[in-house]
């Protein structure tokens, strides 16, 4: 186990070549291992049918950079992996600049960064570059080399389940597939590992955990074809883990359904960590949520990001590099979450045992004399127990009397302690 | 079958002397009849018991006029049908300028306008005139004379069944009592003709068609009374057709209910053609959603209109004339109830076949990489699908994603012949 | 009988030394008799268990004051029974002014305001003096002297019920536990009484009033440790009634629920008598729907209210004076609550006995000729009649048409009698 930090986490990985196969997730994989060894890391063969999909081949690239006429190497894997387009096929030719524009990638926008571009399901080869970098690229013949492989191999992905007291499940994912790019999806690896750290180390929990690191769409695909059903029956909430390092916004994006437990909790969590967050319609989704919460599977996930994927300029571009998060940020995208899957833990439907108020002055719960109203933690005890029905959660009252579940803990803990409620 | 226009319509039935009954209704229903030849005309005999009313005796007027002391004739109805009182008794006497005061109608806060005024349900004679005419007349006596007659005739009404696939029925009604008004309502009459001749014109349709033409109030009661039972389990939207015909506002009447299909469709439709549109309530009701939505009958009624009965200053005066409607209004009428009528066709309860997301790329329906984003048309097809669980309805999956139901109509064949959606 | 307002019965009980329990609590019960001679005094003995909490002993305090180093009697009880701390121990002993301060309760922002200071469940004794007085006192050996008793007496409450075509019950609480404050609680006992005498000269009345007269939190706990059960089958709405004397606001203190009958109706009278009232959160509560609301007791009680508790300066001190209230405040109340009551005593849930709209005019009830729109009242019928669909109460249909439900007292029974609705 490493003494060191998300951001040395991500630090550290941030050059393998990853994709949605390949080598290079199986070095996440293996690096993650290290901080979860009880992690398992599992490989689903190329050809194995996934609902409507098909695990592709096996994808590496060893080698990849283009000789200019001047002789010089452009996009050189080794440099920068967001180079080749993902899943390119090899080419070891010479073309013209007219034949090689037709497979450069850039963005005149944004005219020094380098797009991330893949073609998974479209056999082709490419190559990105900045738009500032393409501008200057002279008339002659380049030589264009992508040593990459196409093999009947397998998918991999990491599982990590925690029990828990009971066989309900809390669910995290997060995705692995992205190469040189650091909120998306570095931070969500670098935050997942350290909440499950954190799950392992608690004395117990209430919850079972379900925690995978999955290439987007395929791995979820692949994953939610062998599980679904138990899923379905076990998951009470989960948290697709994206986009959490850079310390510029919180967001949140919802459910499907939109109102599940795990929107509930996350909308609890940021309104009152980070009352500014940004509310994003499930019409923007754009992350694994698009399988979780696909009619049929229907499972309770949300997003707690920080600044939302799609919705920061730095987005699948090499700009989005280790500069772009920060210790703080991915510290707050930890933290929010953490709090979020502590009020899951927390919540429960608490009644009163007594009828009318409670006689707290006996208890010495209450102040014994009345001058100028109660004090805030009195306020809150009267309220809490005023709706502790039965029919409220914990977390609906605190939404109800508008205070943090994590500030009542210790008052429930007295209540129950005291016998008053159950 | 004429080759003409809505506007021509309502140009050549302008004059005829309609009211609650008569040869005036009878003329304009053999008007209609020319254009939908498969319409019955109904009579129903004077003194039908209808719930809690009675047909009333069939009235006709078949010339009236006020002759001045200085021998020149005022409000005769041949010149317009406005100026004798809806139901007027016959007269034919001498009065004084005093006297005759007493039966004169006239709007002071506009001056050159006659208004409409009936007295169905109590003896009395009356005529309407404009209130600067009114000012000129000068004492003396004036002969009145109105030769109208009353007898126990009988109340008429068209009606026209279209079958369609299905027994649940559309339902469309429209009123063809006002005399020589345009707005309100041979816009109506001319938008619903039209629309029953484009219904009659189509291939199929899955819902059979309950279109109807009556007296205001007593036609539409003396209608539900015969078959309020069936269309209680038939119907499943209806609008009531009127003022459809100005080009200046749209407008909606929601039925009692307020959530109904006809309403959620007109809602739809409104908000994306015509997004300005007023939301009437439905304590402004006037026409015949009275009956309609009453309690017990409870029809899924609802009304697109162009600008709303009693809220336009040409409303129940000469004003309303056909200079007040237009072709490009009552265009702009059809085209909104048409679109109506097409929402709920083409409207169905889809679930996606497959789980989780389809691999759209195989079929040749998504890029198949992805840089910058997805189209809007790939954005709607995700999101669409993302709502076929069965439990939305296409109109609502399109008012989630924000879309109207008619951009989406090729994507759902597609989606059908694809075997994604069923 | 008194030939008196509230505001002479509020004068004449001002000084009456009330606490929980004790013979000011008695003699204000005997004072209220004169008025409602059925009304019943009951006792509970001290050391009866209510709930989680106990009869207290009965407290009397007969005598109290300070004497100052210069001989001159301060803090006077007979001066203002709010000088004395409730539930005072008794002392006689001689202490030195800064051992004085420990036991001296004022204001600093109220500097000429006594504070009301009770201590039910602490032993201690204690005075209070405006925050002006204090400052002023000298060093020196100062007399304190409180004759106060505690006994096994009992507490004391007042119950009136009135019997009603049903069983059942409109319920009416008020407390009768604050010394010398004239909104907190005076207005509260002087309007109950009144209510109660009205409610009692009506020729009949649907329900059976259940109206009481308690100490504050232990006299309500008390009383619901005996009848809750039945209670909870029978009460249909309530009123705890308070601070209803002064001039300056109105305002409403929801029940839990939030929307029971009480709820409705007070918003409802309040939106059409006051509306710029102001709607308090159950979280503000603070009298004894904190007891009538418990969770397991769940009655359907809320407050109407001119100025609410802790929300008028003069609040629990000696500000709040008879010169705080006055005739037309506690009238306001009065009329506010009474109308609630009618409200609930006059509605119920009509329908139409007739398809389709009634045919008006063969009633004299609808005019014969339309000119212009109908007039509000016809409007007001019409627009009632349409949603007399026997699920609507006439509560409901006044809220949904705008219209208090008084205005259309008399059009209902009309619609009655003619056999229109049921």
């Amino acid at each position: 186990m490493k003494n060191d930090s998300m951001y040395d986490l991500c630090w550290s990985m941030f050059k393998y070549p990853r994709s949605i196969t390949g080598d290079g997730v199986r070095k996440t994989l293996r690096h993650i291992k290290e901080y979860l060894p009880t992690m398992n890391i599992h490989e689903i063969p190329s050809g194995t049918k996934c609902f409507d999909w098909e695990v592709p081949k096996e994808w590496n690239c060893h080698r990849a950079y283009i000789t200019c006429p001047d002789g010089s190497k452009i996009c050189e894997f080794k440099v920068s992996n967001l180079h080749v387009v993902g899943y390119s096929v090899p080419v070891n030719d010479w073309v013209t600049l007219d034949e090689l524009q037709k497979h450069l990638y850039s963005i005149p926008d944004k005219p020094d960064a380098i797009p991330y571009v893949t073609s998974y399901y479209e056999e082709k080869w490419g190559f990105c570059i900045s738009d500032k970098e393409r501008d200057e690229l002279k008339e002659g013949l380049y030589h264009v080399y992508i040593d990459s492989e196409f093999k009947d191999g397998s998918l991999s992905y990491g599982e990590l389940i925690i029990p828990g007291d009971l066989s309900d499940e809390i669910f995290l994912s997060t995705y692995i597939c992205h190469p040189s790019l650091a909120n998306d999806n570095l931070s969500g690896i670098a935050v997942t590992t350290y909440l499950a750290k954190w799950i392992m180390g608690l004395s117990k929990q209430k919850y079972t955990y379900r925690i995978i690191f999955v290439p987007e769409t395929i791995g979820s695909i692949a994953y939610l074809s062998k599980y679904w059903k138990q899923m379905r029956q076990k998951v009470i909430a989960g948290f697709n883990v994206t986009c959490v390092g850079d310390n510029l916004n919180y967001s949140y994006m919802p459910s499907r359904n939109g109102n599940t437990l795990a929107d509930m909790v996350a909308q609890h969590v940021l309104s009152h960590l980070h009352p500014e967050y940004k509310t994003y319609s499930f019409l923007d989704r754009g992350s694994d949520e698009r399988q979780y919460c696909s009619p049929g599977i229907d499972l309770p996930v949300c997003s707690i990001m920080r600044s939302g994927y799609k919705d920061f300029p730095q987005y699948h571009t090499s700009w989005d590099d280790l500069s772009f998060i920060s210790r703080e940020g991915l510290q707050g995208g930890y933290e929010s979450l953490k709090a979020a899957i502590s009020c899951i833990e927390e919540n429960w439907y608490p009644k009163v045992k007594i009828l009318c108020e409670p006689q707290l002055g006996k208890r010495g719960l209450y102040p014994t004399r009345g001058i100028e109203g109660h004090s805030k933690k009195v306020r809150n005890m009267m309220n809490f127990l005023t709706y502790c029905d039965g029919l409220h959660s914990i977390l609906d009252i605190c939404n109800i009397i508008d205070v943090p579940m994590w500030e009542l803990s210790i008052l429930v803990e007295t209540l129950k302690d005291e016998g008053i409620i159950e």
